[in-house]
């Protein structure tokens, strides 16, 4: 007993090992089970749970209460505790949701058009779903709800490890999960919400790559950037959503203005925002004071290169910093570039590989942009905004990718499954 | 200098850093202009390359000679001898090889179908490439040119860090490759042969995730697992096959025979051979002697469960140890289970994830086992060792993953491309 810290230390590691580990194994034992699980099962789980969610209104707003006062006495911001919620619209909003994706047409067991080798073998490709998906995530409690539903839907046993501001809140919706799971006949562990907010079980988790397949973190840069630094298990991902929008020479300026405010003024605050604005020199003339004079009614402030200074008086300049920056606020950079080529290089040196559009009548300028363009989406003639799933006619979302690997862009449900190769023949020899 | 031995380590490393820098830095600039590669491009080059083999033979083969004496001085054992030599017959393959890849299909640019969303905007995904693929591999020269030449076709760029027994052969081979980018307006820099065997340069380039994209590991189960504890970078991998092949109650058992047989004794080396054949209970008695009988004949071993060996004399006992063993020798561990859940289980518990097949002749036992089994391949009525980017139709292989996430099975030249969602519209706005 020479060093009793130092061993307090240990078993609090060795128990927050053990706890995830037996999280693990819970889930990929569950995920086996669910490989035979009908989608009748499944939707029925989903449910099931909205309508536990509404009868069980009352403790959910209980156990809410007790996260909500833990909030105020720790002076958390207004913004934090209205996420932190589970108001009656909330659970309406989640219910809605559940019943939604429960009425999804299931991602599992689809197969890919076969063909028949010359040996007469059939060879194909049938969705699977991934296994076991760790969600990571911080206030928001809806999360718990809405990404259960969409990793169950896609047949994957789920860990949720929420923050520890909604840890009450959180373990009631876990609740409400496990409840419906079993009026459905499922094993309760396809969905598990961790019942500690330890630090540490967060480390243990993104290395736990026997039992757990893919982790989707849904929370701010710092938290992502830290889970990166640490997993061994695959993270499906983005960091930045630095999106630009390129006015090209032979854009037309009435579609050009509208597309470029509205990129930049649907919500501020989501990553498909345009955060730097590229205009072809032919019509920067043309179009930058007037898209400037409705971006600054709107309240956005204006940074911009050395041309964009000599069209708009007022405007102050931009670094390097600026074209780096994903603001998040009524902020644009600005960019008057050479030509198309100087538009491609600028988005290669500095997007973050999200989201980009072009702006142009012009086929080839649009082609050669859609095709040279590296980013998760490329667009022509939209705003960077429409960068959700929902729009895509995905119906759902569990998060943006900007991982080259697996799913890229907006995720819905195909992107929680994988495939497997199915061969089937008559007895076919090699050799 | 009070520590020079650690300065000149830290040099060393501080060398090798800035080697596998500048490696991924120039492959990350030749995959940004790979991005406009026509495919006529890519495939003179492929042509080009391949008569620059047979134009050079002699100076490659000046160049193996001198890992040949070194090969023979350092007594490496006669089949790696044999798999390092460039002799006319193995410049041949690799030549018809480039040829192949060359008449393949470009994958790059493929649009999937596409929707139109109800605000008119079209939504697709088009392929694209991964990036900037790394491949590591060890005394294999052949890997040199079959691994450039499918990450040249599907539009990347690629870092080759080979063994250092092929050292000069690989050197030599870069040059024919260069050459032949250069010979179709290719930047040479889109296929790199690393110019150092430094065992250091591996552990940087599996944690150089800002510069690569994946990297595919050929070789040993002890490169790869090592590749694996280390890298930062995804790892496109398999480490074991542990296949198995499952003889239902409803097999036809002469089919069963041939098929267990060829499974087996097709080659013994490779990732696809059966390493357990499991039995139900009800044609044991029927199946097992004939089939023990004629793998006796073939040389093949047989270790079984008690039933086993209760039904076939001389057969030893197989431990744990045997159903989680990739032999890939002359030996079967042979297991009678109960029912078909029974062999779901045990393939569940113990096998790779690699290949696994059903024989039978029902229905619903196929139908189960091939949604049920959880490996990147599952076959009915088929020999494991089919498990070949060849037999499958993709053409060409640059291996078999059994990861979860982005490729699974044999990977071709799809599984070295992704996509990205393209959206084309006329103005549509959001909100």
């Amino acid at each position: 007993m020479n060093s009793p810290g130092s061993n307090d230390t240990h078993a609090v590691e060795q128990s927050t090992r053990a706890a995830a580990l037996e999280l693990g194994q819970r889930a990929r034992a569950a995920a086996r089970l669910m490989l035979s699980a009908p989608d009748s099962a499944k939707s029925a789980a989903l449910r099931a749970m909205a309508e536990r969610l509404q009868q069980g209104k009352q403790a959910l707003q209980e156990a809410n209460a007790k996260d909500l006062e833990a909030a105020r006495r720790n002076n958390l911001p207004a913004a934090l505790v209205d996420r932190l919620t589970l108001s009656d619209k909330a659970l309406a909003t989640m219910t809605a949701g559940l019943q939604q994706i429960a009425a999804m047409p299931d991602p599992v067991g689809i197969q890919s058009t076969s063909v028949v080798r010359p040996n007469g073998m059939r060879v194909g490709q049938m969705r699977v779903p991934l296994g076991v998906i760790g969600i990571i995530y911080e206030s928001r409690p809806n999360v718990t709800i809405d990404a259960a539903a969409l990793c169950l839907k896609s047949g994957n046993a789920t860990i949720l490890r929420g923050g520890s501001e909604a840890f009450h809140s959180n373990q009631a919706l876990g609740e409400v999960i496990r409840a419906g799971l079993k009026d459905a006949g499922l094993p309760q562990d396809a969905v598990q919400v961790a019942g500690t907010t330890d630090r540490g079980l967060v480390g243990e988790l993104v290395t736990l790559t026997e039992h757990i397949d893919v982790i989707i973190p849904r929370g701010g840069k710092g938290l992502i950037a830290r889970l990166a630094a640490e997993a061994k298990v695959p993270l499906l991902k983005h960091l930045d959503g630095n999106c630009h929008v390129y006015i090209d020479a032979a854009a037309d300026l009435d579609k050009a203005h509208d597309i470029a405010v509205n990129a930049k003024t649907y919500r501020y605050g989501i990553c498909g925002t345009m955060e730097t604005l590229l205009v072809h020199r032919d019509v920067a003339g043309a179009i930058l004071p007037r898209l400037a004079a409705t971006l600054r009614d709107k309240g956005v402030e204006l940074r911009g290169c050395e041309q964009t200074q000599a069209l708009v008086s007022g405007v102050g300049p931009a670094t390097d910093e600026d074209w780096a920056t994903e603001y998040l606020e009524p902020i644009l950079a600005i960019r008057v570039v050479d030509d198309l080529q100087q538009a491609i290089e600028h988005i290669a040196r500095w997007s973050s590989g999200h989201t980009e559009s072009i702006v142009t009548e012009n086929l080839p300028a649009a082609t050669r942009f859609q095709r040279e363009v590296d980013s998760s989406s490329v667009y022509i003639n939209l705003p960077t905004c429409f960068a959700d799933g929902f729009e895509y006619g995905l119906g759902a979302e569990i998060g943006i990718s900007t991982n080259r690997l697996h799913a890229r862009g907006p995720v819905g449900l195909e992107g929680l499954t994988t495939y497997k190769w199915v061969l089937t023949g008559d007895g076919q020899l090699r050799g």
